[in-house]
């Protein structure tokens, strides 16, 4: 690189701190944030429980309650299992609602994963709370979504509560502080490849 | 809800359950994959984190080389330090390049960062390899987006290979098998909310 580069791009990282420095000043408040990640794209779990881990390591107590996981063994249940004091996790569903066929059951787990996660909400020593897979239980109507809402909205004014799954409704969103759309630009599924350890679950 | 309700509800699940078993029946295949999470939307490290948890709780072997964060202690780095014999974490960056006004300096952290992931990648006893924020980097040019890709292109079949970071190059979204765009839709830090643990860090 000329020297002339070199200053250009001395220049350039100087006119970004500075930018940067002055967005940052201003961000002084802190509070407990709606999270949603919605979106077809993969990553909507997986960054969520990122969210859990980084919460988790600065000695927050977190509740995950799964609404579509359940019965199959996850790499996630394993770690966070090694955190009992840190971590109330629970999976509490039965898989895709599609596989069980049977409405009156799904909105009967769907109401008992709610509940659950209402009282986590209510909790006072969980700092974090994850609805994982809420949305899809919202899509098909098993929840009342303004049961929801009010429930989020009366939270603690410290606590996080993340919301995972394809298709929000547009009043959660517009309740939310911090919206990811995750976008599909590839997924190994669609040649060929079938769901992994590590990946996937 | 009415008994004809009800009737087209299960048949719409049927006629799901049907597709997926039809679309799960053609992913047979299992191999290493090249993860590029990208985009401007908050969720990139926070998905490939997630991932990582996966793979510990499963037992496989994970490599973690943070291309930007060093310094700060992370709730990551707390929980992956509770895993010595299945994660080696190594943050390896100074903050983010523009705060460093250092071009020469940048490079060879960047160098020594990449060289880390390298040996990552070689050792078949790691299955999962994550380096964060590379994209940042590749930016720059702090390193060639060519050696990045001959080293990924060249990895084991089993090796999963995950890449973090907004403006991930062209070429690398080419070679990837998963890529998801994560954009944003609203953030927090544009109502002066600041970074906080847990969520950011």
């Amino acid at each position: 690189m000329s020297e002339a580069d070199e200053a250009r791009h001395s220049e350039k990282m100087r006119r970004k701190q500075a930018a940067q420095a002055k967005i940052m000043a201003n961000k002084t408040q802190e509070k407990g944030l709606l999270i949603v990640h919605t979106g077809k794209g993969k990553g909507k779990t997986s960054a969520a429980l990122g969210m859990v881990v980084r919460a988790i390591g600065h000695g927050m107590k977190v509740g995950v309650v799964q609404f579509v996981k359940g019965a199959m063994a996850t790499g996630e249940k394993a770690v966070f299992d090694a955190f009992p004091d840190h971590v109330a996790f629970k999976p509490m569903g039965e898989g895709f609602t599609w596989d069980t066929q049977d409405r009156a059951r799904d909105i009967a787990h769907a109401r008992a994963a709610w509940d659950e996660v209402k009282r986590m909400i209510a909790d006072p020593s969980c700092a974090m709370v994850l609805a994982d897979e809420l949305n899809i239980v919202l899509r098909y109507d098993y929840l009342p979504v303004d049961e929801v809402l009010a429930a989020v909205n009366a939270r603690p004014p410290m606590k996080h509560v993340i919301i995972t799954g394809r298709n929000a409704p547009d009043a959660l969103v517009a309740a939310a502080d911090l919206v990811t759309d995750m976008v599909m630009v590839k997924h190994p599924f669609r040649s060929g490849v079938k769901a992994q350890k590590g990946i996937e679950f």
